[in-house]
């Protein structure tokens, strides 16, 4: 089967290191969902509105996927080393490269000049993601309560202490940052972007978030911004 | 981009009419995913069997899809009448015709002639139907507690009595079902497999269940089963 891209993402992810390694980890993070031309029909949302999470599926092949799929991965939270088996993970490098995240729906927005359009929260996709489909997120069938999870639990429920600087937010709110841009920033950067077998406190970090490179590294499981600056100066 | 076939599943649901309108739902009904020869190797499987429920993206289009996809559709569970928008519902019609169902995993089968294969419960699929992957279900990331729902929400939480006559049964077990078959069977029919806007005590209803034809009526929010027969015969 062709699959038909629907729509794609716009939010502040717009390099590939630091996106949350699951969706609604970085659950103040907005995004938008613009639909392409031929699918922009509002009738196609009508009582969208009464849920609050949604299903996205998307495609992992322009930001993540490099190479063909392997029947197993090495997960980063197992330290990278342990081998899975592909259909025991999330990985991108899968046999069909299609994501699935579920996201909160914040509102709708109408007549922008993209038409209506999607403002979501708590998305894993990187700037610019393809989407082949949207689907409601039923409580009844779709959360599972009594869900138990093997490897991939364990690791998750950690956080960062997170330092940035005076100088450092100075000349970030100088540039045209906001308070709540530096924020989501820190909210994201808590979640440790880096692999997880990597514990070197003199390695320097890069990630792109809107139009700004910020900088850091990491000792003492805390992760100093080193400095923001704007990506095209 | 391209989807691959990697398995399909295997189970009693032989016919359109009568699978559960989501997964979960008959939830003792277990179904078998078989790999197709090329996917059909037991690493890519490693892990698996640490998660109690997987999701499973399918193809809505063999069982079910029989139109081009439209903004709008008439769930079934708001009388037939009502237009929904259709990125706010689960219906096949679909720009892209993939199904998202989540299934107990009942355990792991290796070395079948057929390879590793994966035995499930509370699937939602009809039999044939092919499916492009399977990923775990990650609490952690897929369950929301405080997620609510919309229309969908209100029309679900309904079962049928079902009365499955003496005569019927023994007739049924002489036919080679068994005691737990036939309660399976009474669990399927007790979700109604009527479309909502139908309310008939004169209508005749036929159901393909395994290798079986079961036929039914419905009167006083009852299901009477009126006959069971092998479907060759």
């Amino acid at each position: 089967m062709e699959m038909k891209v629907i729509a794609r993402i716009e939010n502040r992810f717009t390099g590939k290191f630091g996106i949350p390694r699951q969706s609604g980890l970085a659950d103040t993070e907005e995004a938008r969902i613009v639909f392409l031309p031929e699918f922009r029909n509002p009738d196609a949302l009508r009582g969208i509105e009464g849920y609050s999470h949604l299903w996205i599926l998307w495609d992992f092949s322009e930001a993540e996927r490099k190479e063909a799929w392997s029947p197993t991965v090495r997960p980063p939270r197992l330290g990278g080393n342990t081998r899975m088996g592909v259909f025991a993970t999330r990985s991108p490098y899968r046999p069909n490269p299609i994501g699935l995240s579920s996201v909160r729906l914040v509102r709708v927005e109408t007549d922008t000049p993209e038409g209506s359009v999607l403002v979501v929260s708590g998305a894993d996709l990187m700037n610019g993601t393809p989407i082949y489909d949207i689907k409601p997120y039923l409580p009844y069938t779709d959360c599972h309560t009594d869900a138990t999870s093997g490897f991939a639990g364990e690791y998750v429920d950690y956080r960062l202490a997170v330092d940035l600087p005076a100088d450092i937010k100075a000349e970030a709110l100088a540039l045209g940052m906001d308070e709540g841009m530096l924020q989501d920033l820190q909210n994201v950067l808590s979640l440790d972007p880096r692999p997880a077998y990597q514990n070197d406190p003199d390695r320097r970090y890069g990630m792109s978030y809107g139009d700004y490179e910020v900088s850091f590294f990491v000792s003492d499981s805390c992760i100093h911004v080193s400095n923001i600056r704007l990506r095209s100066s």
